[in-house]
């Protein structure tokens, strides 16, 4: 959703849902844990109203376990949360979860997959950030796709299989197939895969899909 | 604009330009100076493709001397920082300044006229926060009525006559005729004087201006 | 609190209210804001269990308006938080003072009381601590003195004379003669003035009270 | 002891004392690191007069090398640092053992072995909290009962058979009998061992020793 | 010194020497509370052995307080402290003075006379920096000079006669006249002022002292 | 350089070159990451117009992601950054890279290899700290002995055999040839193999040569 139209957001709402997206995710930075600034409190709240769409929030953010108060979630929503912004993510992961919503544990580029080992039963799903976050219209880092691989294998190697490797950064139709076929098994689209120029949004969702089947 | 219809933006954009607003504010929170997060870079950029209308960003973050290099500013630009937030105060707004931006400073309800004293020079506005920055739809903070006033006199007393306070913070239409009297000169409106749901944007604008006038 | 006999505190609790102590003190220390730890939330509510004496809570922490949600505060309280501590002084103390505590500004030795000017009408009480916080047993610095003199003007030339100024650090019996002399009305009496090795608790307040008279 | 009588001490250290413990262990806690606030220096000290059973302190604080000079630790105490506070572990460790004192590395529920890796020769015991720091009387961290066969196999075949792993956090009755079989050395009671509503010190003590037998 | 030939420092501390140079200036940066790094611990050491020139120690740190134990300080050394970097102002600048240390308070461009009404008696100098600190080479902020005067006139009134104000940043010839006048008592040559291109450290130290005599 | 003659550095710069030495090492400290100063921006300018001989730069500091942009880095330059001080390892070896210079991760003595597992394709080195860093004169850290050959098989096995391990602390001529043993392929020579009292550079240079043949 930091890519969408910002000026017209009804509009790609509306396309979304026509498109047959399973979600909105949204960007949250705090200028700090990330160089940069997207979206905040009010935009999800007036979202909310505008569709019955589930939210997805990812909050790149400094100890994420002091801010998510702030935020209007409700049972049956998205949010992920990293594993370098905080040391209490044990319980982070199990305070959201037992409000319902949906926890997962997101990861920057860097980050090894030992960081998993002890949440993997609080955490719905990992994100594996394939860009460094901060920034929209990056190159993937290729490295990225070699970890996913080896999430894969860490979650099913201990009983993990339905835990879900969900993939930010760079997801062109080309970079979605590779992640695909690494492991990965939810999208997030952004400028390279759904907010594009040169097609619609369902065109662009359709052709997602397709790559990704 | 942290109140505006974010859904449709551009109809509100085309209501504020008919309404002869004279710029747009902009909120950017950090989630730890206040606690809050409102917008974001990718806002700033498309409402600037969308309209001609000066922008004015307010930071209420920590550190701002750090991030003002995250934002498109553009000349003629207004841009506030936090007096609290930075030991770098002067250099900050003069280096703003250079840039041909016009730099504000901002003050927090409970902070000390003193502040000010050696950057006058470099500051075009001084926004006296009426409100504690971070939420929306508070009431006054009564003692910034005084605290106006203060300000004011600072101000003349020391030759800064065209120095502008601006308010920011339940700027209603009583308030805001409150606040002109003790010596404010340009108003933040909000979702009390601005954004309402019981008139439109023309409407509650040309209330606002005559409260203020 | 801090200087209480921790081990037999049932004893001392007793000797308090028998010798007519009006409030229990109890400093929290963070290790960064002060350079040492002193009580915590478990010491309170049992405390409360065992005595019907309000409760005097300093906060000597960073960000206090992170941390007030610890504790079980209760009507009736008294709460002190340090200006130097935060930039949301005014919200803190008015959100306090909504939930029936009577909210209290405390300054460092070196804090000028410029940073009083605009929280005057939600703080029942000035702190002007004189001793550095954070150590037991240090000799009283000297312009503090000259600083309740300066607070109590202050107050008194905005008419605020029923604003209390209490006193914490080498309250002796000597220095509290000065400090009442000065303008305090409120004395924290830790080792010089309380617990002392020479005299009981009741004789020693006692002469405290002689002292202040 | 955060959860000892704190207003009776003097009864709970000699029926400690009669219960045949080990150790006294202390929580110190800073606000940031835990979201809580415990005991301090003072109780340390004060406790030390009173009885020669030895310290144990926990120190649930952040950057811990800066604080460590605040307490009046003794040889044969035992001081326990977290890894995740601290990118100086291995000095610590070293330091405190250097002064006589025996360390421990302490670790959050969702902290991964591999930290232990190269502090091993410098560390005594490994504290295995097994519920989020912070707050007494929560559910155990099921997951920790796994974790702790992790690091006592860890242990094992880096030959650091002497090494214990302590455990900290709902050591009830049930939960020692599982934590011992999973290997676990040292026992940190509390509120769900020692501190019971429904028997004595002597006689939780009793039926503990029989749980990890 | 952070414009010295740090090449060749022998040299000019010879230079300096036979200029009658009365003290050398090291800026300590961290590059935190400035954007840059300067000196360190190691060459204060070295320079120590090779002259007797007093040395005069500027700290542009944050938390001066837990930084001041690094230093090999020397009874008759000089060491200034910013008021912007510390709670504890008073506690450090009267412990450095127990140690025989002449401690002074420096002040960003921005910052109030205010913050020295309670520490004049344990501050030997104030430093009024005269430019934003952290970069050699800038042009001096105009306000300061009134700064300088306000300074003067607020330590003569309260009868701080005696406590000198230093300056620093953009020391020329021209600009240390004027700084004089103002009443700065104490100068800092850098770049502009000693360490010229266009003459000899001699040659400079006496132009200097002519513009001030 | 931290250990070099910082008073006649002209005559260790030459000494240096004509023992040969690679390259000149500058250690770059904040006092927060490390609790000591070392050398600075100014220093690195000086000494790249006194000699041709590239540099190697460690910057031992906080979040150096936000600090590279003070040092005046040149193609060819080799930086080593720590991967305890930053979360955007990648990001920041990465964009240090695409500007010619050389990245190395640097790693503390307590930190698992781990660390290196998805950012081995964008660092030319990895730094494994023999020591904590911080001080001069240190003895080594035995430990670090065995994470060297840790580190090698890492690298062996991953592929990169072309990827240096330096290493920095207490290299003396006997644990350089321990450490040269262990895979180390790139020596830190400080006051135990360099700047000895009781040879020349030259001389040293030579030694510890024959100690790592």
């Amino acid at each position: 959703m930091m890519c969408a139209d910002l000026i017209d957001m009804k509009k790609d709402i509306r396309a979304m849902e026509n498109a047959g997206i399973e979600y909105l995710h949204f960007d949250i930075m705090d200028g700090s844990f990330v160089p940069n600034y997207a979206l905040g409190v009010c935009m999800i709240e007036q979202v909310r109203r505008e569709t019955n769409l589930p939210l997805d929030i990812h909050l790149m953010v400094e100890r994420p376990e002091l801010k998510t108060g702030y935020f209007p979630f409700r049972e049956g929503d998205t949010v992920s949360v990293h594993a370098e912004g905080t040391v209490h993510l044990q319980r982070l992961l199990q305070s959201l979860r037992r409000e319902g919503i949906h926890p997962g544990v997101a990861m920057n580029p860097a980050t090894p997959v030992e960081v998993l080992e002890y949440v993997l039963d609080v955490a719905d799903f990992v994100l594996v950030m394939t860009v460094n976050p901060g920034f929209a219209g990056q190159v993937i880092v290729e490295e990225t796709l070699r970890k996913i691989e080896n999430v894969r294998s860490y979650l099913d190697e201990r009983g993990y299989r339905d835990t879900v490797i969900q993939v930010d950064g760079n997801v062109s139709f080309e970079n979605a197939r590779k992640m695909k076929a690494a492991g990965a098994g939810n999208f997030v689209a952004g400028s390279a895969g759904l907010f594009r120029t040169d097609m619609t949004i369902p065109e662009a969702a359709k052709k997602l899909r397709e790559a990704i089947r």
